[in-house]
């Protein structure tokens, strides 16, 4: 089936639908070339199609955000928003980066990066689809598909990892239709070369996010370091910063309206070939749910680290991250409101259920592939709920540090590659580098009213997928109230926990599985409690993939078939793989006679200026724009300093800090989010709305130049500074 | 000095400055030719400077609202909210004319307009500056110089009315420079022809107030109706259709962006000569407070009157009157955030007085002008509070009836010719209609609610302008709580008073002084104890206008003479007389990167519709937009059929329902709003967003041909119906 999809794919590829739609492998972009070209990419595609030439060598993963090198010395432009977690990290109440910045006057001024942290270059990416499928034993159920793809997943990255310092996944595209593996060089010592106050590179904050016109300044820079030998090395003072092969040029210049442009990075997840009930259940009964509780959290952390600065930097970064998802939730509530999605997709459904009815071999072959997978998906709809609610117990440490360690403790009972995935020493670091950062991040206030609105919250769940032993455990019998009884057994357990201090909590990572049998800290025996429990819920959750993986790609198999009659091209869901998406600088019509022009000006930040976070632009950043002293950087089209652009390409979450590169492969900006209107484009893709924003790079040199006196890093990137002239004053008053 | 200010108009009318500001006086008009030409009229500006020549001649005021004739037989057009008062008083719970709209099948259907409801017809303006200034004695005292000024205009109108069916008044201008006589054809037989639903005449409803982009089909259709003598008559049935002299035709073309448009009617009132400091007070008193207070009484209407429907439809009317002038407070406060006002008003007060001090002729002259004005204003402002506090009681009939009627029994005693404005027969019928409408629009819970609000609000004043009779008659002593007190004395009052019959209210208007006098009724008694405190703060106040009428003139010579000067022009401030503003159809730029365009489409009132008040579009007009049935109203320039338009000319409150024309002066809309940029504009005009918006005349014909089947009044205004062959259906559903 797989060869015929290939052929399906390389028809689709020269049809066309959708403008800029698409979220394309590299791979593909010479098989687009029409489209390429008509979008106004002059020089051949070709170029972009090898991961490891210029300018695809250039990018880099974050993991869950991208990057690229813009330096010979291994500089890495991303996100504001990416590099948080590290910004937060290095402050204290005393020596808040968040609200000042930060600026390494010289390379070893650098901070290191949050725990964790890694710069990832891919160097390899390689189609393992027949390895992958033909380890699946015949008549395989859910559990047992699910298990052989595992198996023979984690012995495929097991191989590739031999190589030190590598790390290696293996994805799947068309839902388990095709299966690559992708070797990526895990650079380990990251560290802060700057980050803009939060009043530049956070400007207009929860209130802005998501929205046009838009005037933030969402850039950081790191650095990747390696050992002297240029191999990866853990953080140490002899490293030295990493050589890339390629890096990207920076266009000083930037774009104009119309211009070409590209995004290329890691986009982590879409659904645009879900089926109609998908939707509807995520309009209906997921995203209304979500928003109601994530509402409830949020008030919550506001309530709780109220007059408590300490407590409010700590969750500053979970109170963003939550915003996040509820806005997106709320916008997804709205697009899908003005859209015809659900009943395009039924339409499209009706047509392909009839196509292959009409033809006794198509009926053979795909005539139960829907009803088996709706079948499938209404099981899982029945628990969603359930799993919406812990959606978050991995944030909340005083529940996730004694299950991850118990977890991993059971695990090391195994030897390395029989272990879960995500249990294996390859996992170890990351594990503790996110435990490290979460600890710093800790609140046992906070922590227990979220953690107890979750209990509560299950136990209002029907009977039938409520956990028994969660239940049990709480003294939940039906004849007490809920409420209370959680109130109260969690205040017992918060004031006789040892694990309020975070070096026990990380402690917890190496202990062995009798420490944990025989402890008597509430918080452990709990998670010895639930860990039976929440093993099920993992082995239900594997064999409900397994399922979909069998069902999935017989639907796309038909899917893809029947789209061949009608011309439509495709390319595969977004999964955190590296692609790339074209389109050009434009703006839209977000409603009846109003027009969102495409680039926002300094002056647009400066009428937005309250002094009040988050519109708190810097006094310095002020006096520069009433003087208009924007330097070289000036955009002669718009007649002022260009702040973000927008552009037609197809982006999604983990697209954050992609680079935006112009047709000859220079650094034009940053991506760094999505409009209103295309907040169902994880879903649907609309042509007419779907708009990304991005930062534009002549903003990022004038703040890096006229108000930050980067001068030094200017000139690595190549830049010469325009304003060394100007003394400086007192940074972000 | 008047004919000095004659010449310095002249020599300033040649001059330019910001865009199409200007609300010019008809005459004007030939002197700036070349703004008018500029701006895009071909032809003479001649044509429009005869206020009884086509097209002015067929410009009305309804007195409050403009309007125009638009037929040979009197039909006039004018706003759906300008004919509010008639469709609510002719609506009843049943038969609601508000939700339904109203057309009238042949003109003996035709409802009969609101009481006191008149079509203006202006047949003359004459300066009278000579006359009126002449009559104030030498060294005359604030009162004496508004006394005398009074009686000139007094005597002037008087001999002006002898004309029977005539009304004449006489206007100030420049702050009392310049005064002008104006004798009107007061035709008192108006009826309403049509009204859509208030789902189209008031789409939006508040929410949209100000705003665009807008769809609201803000238009009604009234009749004039004479006697068979052709002469103004009170309303009876053999009356006959008006012939007006001159009426519009209709430009069922309509305007394309940029074209030349011109507004024709009755600006209210606007302050673009108030001094630095009287903005300020609005900014930081005036505003702030009145949007405190208007937000009270708001809450306090929709508190009072819900779960009962007659109490709703009795207040709509004042409810959407509160709203309005609330939204504009709050725009204005903002419009002046935003602004840089006060600052640019500051720098040419300094400017002018250096200019005056620089010279000791102009020193003489003029040295403590800004000085003496300052002073009288800021007595002004200490009572600012308690006159808005008051300014609602008019409303409040409990008050207003017995308050009214007495103080006309006093005046009766007086001959006709020595009463106050307002008190004389000529007053009569207005005030009668007034309270007749009034009458119908009362809830006595409402009313004593407001009331008790007033009373409490006045009792929080400072005792230096506290009223002491009020404060006695509610039996405020300084010991007892003030709202229990007046909470309790109001309960009483509305049990034993006869007042709460309409019919013993208007019985009050022709009550003899010794009736009042007499009365045991609680709120006639306040009525009298009241009286000479009232009588106190009208003549306080005429001697305050007094003195404003001498310092004011000096002020404004003092600036036409230093403007002149900078080479600056000048245009009388709005005073409700006729005015004509003109301009190009032109959207703008509200904020960074968005523009806003000039035409809204009936696919945007469309994607508004949610079938809740106010967006409740009627089915009927969706479902001839989803077929685009639009006949020959549709716009090629926009592919749709326009809805609402913006231009660049200068309005204001009492522009409602003034007629929007072409260069060949057809009718091509109806101006009925600003935008919420525009807000200030009564303060000061910002070219860049001062915009108006007009219902397109092209939309009005569709929803009268396509929508409401009125294919007989679109012949009578010379359009041929299009939809003929559309089968009535059910309307508005």
């Amino acid at each position: 089936m797989r060869v015929m999809i290939f052929v399906l794919l390389s028809l689709m590829w020269c049809g066309f639908t959708g403008a800029d739609e698409g979220m394309w492998l590299p791979e593909q972009l010479p098989q687009i070339g029409e489209r390429l070209a008509a979008a106004g990419l002059e020089t051949s595609p070709g170029s972009f199609a090898n991961l490891t030439d210029h300018p695809m060598g250039a990018i880099v993963s974050l993991g869950g955000c991208s990057a690229s090198f813009i330096s010979p010395d291994g500089l890495v432009a991303t996100n504001h928003h990416c590099a948080l977690g590290t910004i937060q990290f290095n402050s204290t109440a005393e020596n808040n980066l968040l609200t000042d910045g930060f600026l390494a006057g010289s390379r070893d001024q650098e901070l290191p990066a949050a725990p964790g942290a890694r710069v990832l270059v891919t160097v390899r990416a390689d189609d393992v689809t027949d390895r992958v499928l033909s380890s699946i034993p015949p008549d395989a159920d859910g559990t047992a598909r699910f298990t052989a793809i595992e198996q023979a997943k984690k012995e495929l990255i097991a191989a590739c990892e031999k190589t030190a310092g590598h790390r290696c996944d293996v994805a799947s595209f068309f839902g388990g239709s095709l299966f690559r593996i992708y070797d990526q060089l895990e650079i380990r010592d990251v560290r802060l070369a700057y980050a803009p106050p939060s009043s530049i590179g956070k400007y207009g904050g929860d209130v802005d996010n998501w929205m046009w016109p838009r005037h933030t300044g969402d850039f950081s820079l790191y650095r990747a370091w390696v050992g002297p030998d240029g191999q990866p090395a853990d953080p140490a003072p002899e490293n030295v910063p990493f050589k890339p092969e390629h890096w990207l040029r920076v266009a000083t210049d930037g774009v104009a309206e119309n211009d070409f442009v590209m995004v290329v990075g890691f986009p982590g997840r879409t659904n645009r070939y879900r089926l109609a009930s998908e939707v509807e259940h995520a309009i209906e009964t997921e995203y209304p749910q979500q928003v109601e509780r994530l509402t409830k959290i949020l008030e919550i952390i506001d309530h709780e680290t109220e007059g408590r600065p300490e407590a409010m930097v700590a969750y500053a970064a979970m109170s963003s991250y939550i915003n996040n998802v509820l806005k997106k939730s709320q916008g997804m509530l709205a697009g899908f409101a003005r859209s015809d999605s659900v009943a395009r997709k039924q339409a499209l459904e009706t047509d392909l259920v009839e196509w292959i009815h009409a033809d006794a071999d198509r009926e053979a072959r795909w005539g139960d592939a829907l009803p088996q997978l709706e079948t499938f998906l209404e099981e899982h709809f029945a628990t969603g709920r359930r799993d919406q609610i812990f959606g978050l117990l991995g944030y909340l440490q005083m529940w996730a540090a004694p299950a991850k360690g118990y977890r991993l403790a059971r695990e090391r009972e195994l030897p390395d590659s029989e272990r879960s995935p995500g249990y294996q020493e390859r996992d170890m670091a990351k594990t503790r580098g996110f435990l490290a950062m979460m600890a710093r991040n800790f609140d046992a206030q906070v922590d227990r009213a979220i953690l107890g609105q979750v209990f509560e919250d299950h136990a209002a769940l029907p009977e039938s997928v409520r956990l028994e032993a969660l239940d049990q455990w709480l003294g939940l019998d039906g004849e007490v109230d809920p409420a209370k009884a959680i109130a109260s057994r969690l205040e017992t357990m918060y004031a006789e926990s040892r694990l309020v201090d975070p070096e026990a909590r990380l402690a917890l990572l190496d202990a062995e599985r009798s420490f944990f049998e025989a402890s008597d800290d509430p918080f452990v025996q709990l998670a010895v409690a639930m860990y039976p429990t929440l093993l099920k819920l993992e082995a239900d959750k594997e064999a409900f993939e397994g399922r979909l993986l069998e069902a999935r790609p017989r639907v796309m198999g038909a899917l893809l078939a029947y789209q061949q009659t009608t011309g439509s091209e495709i390319y595969p869901d977004a999964n955190g793989t590296l692609r790339v998406t074209f389109g050009n600088v434009t703006g839209y019509v977000p409603r009846d006679a109003t027009v969102y022009l495409p680039f926002t000006t300094a002056e647009g930040m400066a009428a937005k200026a309250t002094g009040v976070t988050p519109f708190d632009a810097p006094t310095r950043t002020l006096e520069a724009i009433a003087e208009k002293d924007y330097g070289p950087y000036v955009s002669e089209e718009i007649g002022s300093l260009p702040v973000n652009f927008l552009s037609s390409v197809d982006t999604t979450g983990g697209n954050s800090g992609s680079a935006t590169i112009d047709a000859d492969g220079r650094l034009v900006g940053l991506l760094f989010d999505g409009n209103w209107e295309s907040m169902i484009s994880d879903w649907d893709f609309l042509p007419k709305v779907t708009r990304s924003i991005h930062v534009d790079v002549r903003y990022m040199l004038w703040v890096l130049d006229r108000i930050d006196d980067a001068g030094h890093l200017l000139e690595e990137i190549g830049v010469a500074p325009a304003f060394r002239e100007v003394p400086p004053g007192p940074r972000h008053q």
